[in-house]
């Protein structure tokens, strides 16, 4: 039998984890297998489990490539906690020693900032760009340019919603307590809700006070997740252009801590996100599985 | 920072996986602090992820030991689909080649049998123990003896249910066809139903023909699970008690196939499984992770 013996990395960022491999010295999937492979390999009880696949691969332009698969095998183009797990890998393993990294994704150049200590990342900063607030483009269908702090009616009960687009949309609402109980019940009816004709990710969030906030996030298509990177983004914004906040502002997420950093630039407002990654462990793998 | 590299083998068998930790040279993780290091690499997005670790360790008595402990920390007793993986893994890293092995377990000697070709290990047989039909034993709250095939009305529908102890009480129902659906409907009903004052496992049965079996299991505490050991024994003791199977069936479970040998023995009827076990990968961890 045909046996393929295969060295990878399991990593994970705020408790989203992923499998690396580092694809720089040549392919080590088939193109045309990678979807099955990944399939494969991150189902969690047959498998090695995994949010996904990152493939570490030469650019042609910039210092370095990073493809991401999902656990269903689609490619996707970016993820905030992937990236950071993928600085962390191509620092560590000597594949790419630069602080500054300037990576090829789908969703076009990203430049990674990383801070070190004996030779460890110990955080990445990565920019998730300008957020947009016009209804149009988040989507939310009313005649309104902006829906900052509307009112709506939940439930029988008067909630105060705000909406933004930070790559994705979001729905952001404050809230005396993070309660998870509160999210599963209403996350679902605000995602759904016909004014977001795209559906939303909705966050709930906590100002502990103007430099840090608790927040759960109701992620759409998926429920409550560990961390949402651009729900962390998007709460930072919306507080911010409601002057609950200041521009630097800690994140405490289920899943563990980021740090947002809110930047102005040609009148629009953008954000810096910045946070660590963990190594778990290497692993050898030959397949076909005996 | 005091860090500690631990070797380990992740495994399955049918879909329930391990991770498996040699310790006959020496202890890898102290006692006291198994049951906190067992939860937090069962961790499936922070940690390595797996039903449980197995400990392999020297017996007094016996060839050799195994221990297992779940994911939320506890030891467990004993285990079917574990105690296949730690065969397969004593066998194949060559801790000990024997084909036919006395292991001290939590739950007493097992005797394992293994097939072997080309030095792995294809399949191995453990003796499953003896069953009893006895009602008080089980236990089911009924005057009569024995509860086998007994009518009883659930949500308006007349089902036939037997019920049997093979190590842990489980009810048995034969059906035309095994849904998924059916069984999470109506596999709870009859786990918390008051004449199982222990509650019961349950086991939706399609026999395809006299030595192959069909099934899925709605494990009591748990739920619908890839694949029930002590399930698809049950199954086939009930369906041979009732005429139904021959003494060797093939037992298809969602996460794979076992085969069920069925004895008897002063009177009472004993059963042994043989299945597979599938290494998956090779793997090294450094703790605490960074």
């Amino acid at each position: 039998m045909n046996t393929k013996t295969i060295l990878f990395t399991k990593m994970h960022a705020l408790g989203n984890d992923y499998i690396l491999i580092d694809e720089t010295r040549g392919e080590i999937v088939k193109e045309r297998e990678k979807p099955e492979f990944v399939k494969k390999i991150c189902d969690r009880n047959f498998g090695v489990g995994g949010d996904g696949v990152i493939f570490v691969s030469k650019s042609d332009n910039l210092d370095i490539k990073f493809r991401i698969f999902n656990a269903d095998g689609s490619e996707a183009e970016m993820c905030g906690n992937g990236i950071r797990c993928f600085a962390k890998y191509v620092y560590e393993k000597g594949i790419l020693r630069k602080k500054r990294m300037k990576v090829e994704t789908l969703a076009g150049e990203k430049i990674l900032n990383l801070k070190t200590k004996n030779n460890l990342v110990e955080s990445i900063k990565v920019d998730m760009g300008l957020a947009t607030f016009k209804s149009e483009k988040i989507p939310v269908k009313t005649k309104d340019k902006t829906f900052i702090n509307k009112v709506c009616k939940l439930n029988d009960k008067k909630i105060k919603l705000s909406a933004v687009n930070v790559g994705n949309p979001h729905t952001v609402i404050f809230v005396d307590e993070v309660s998870r109980d509160y999210a599963e019940k209403i996350g679902p009816v605000i995602e759904n809700h016909p004014i977001f004709p795209e559906r939303t990710n909705v966050n709930f969030v906590k100002v502990l006070n103007p430099n840090e906030i608790k927040m759960i996030t109701w992620e759409r298509g998926v429920g409550i997740t560990l961390a949402c990177g651009t729900g962390a983004v998007a709460s930072t914004i919306v507080g911010r252009k409601l002057g609950k906040l200041n521009k630097e502002v800690t994140v405490n997420l289920p899943g563990g801590r980021l740090k947002i950093e809110i930047y102005e630039k040609n009148n629009k407002i953008g954000a810096f996100m910045e946070g660590k990654a963990t190594m778990v462990f290497e692993g050898i793998l030959s397949m076909p599985w005996q």
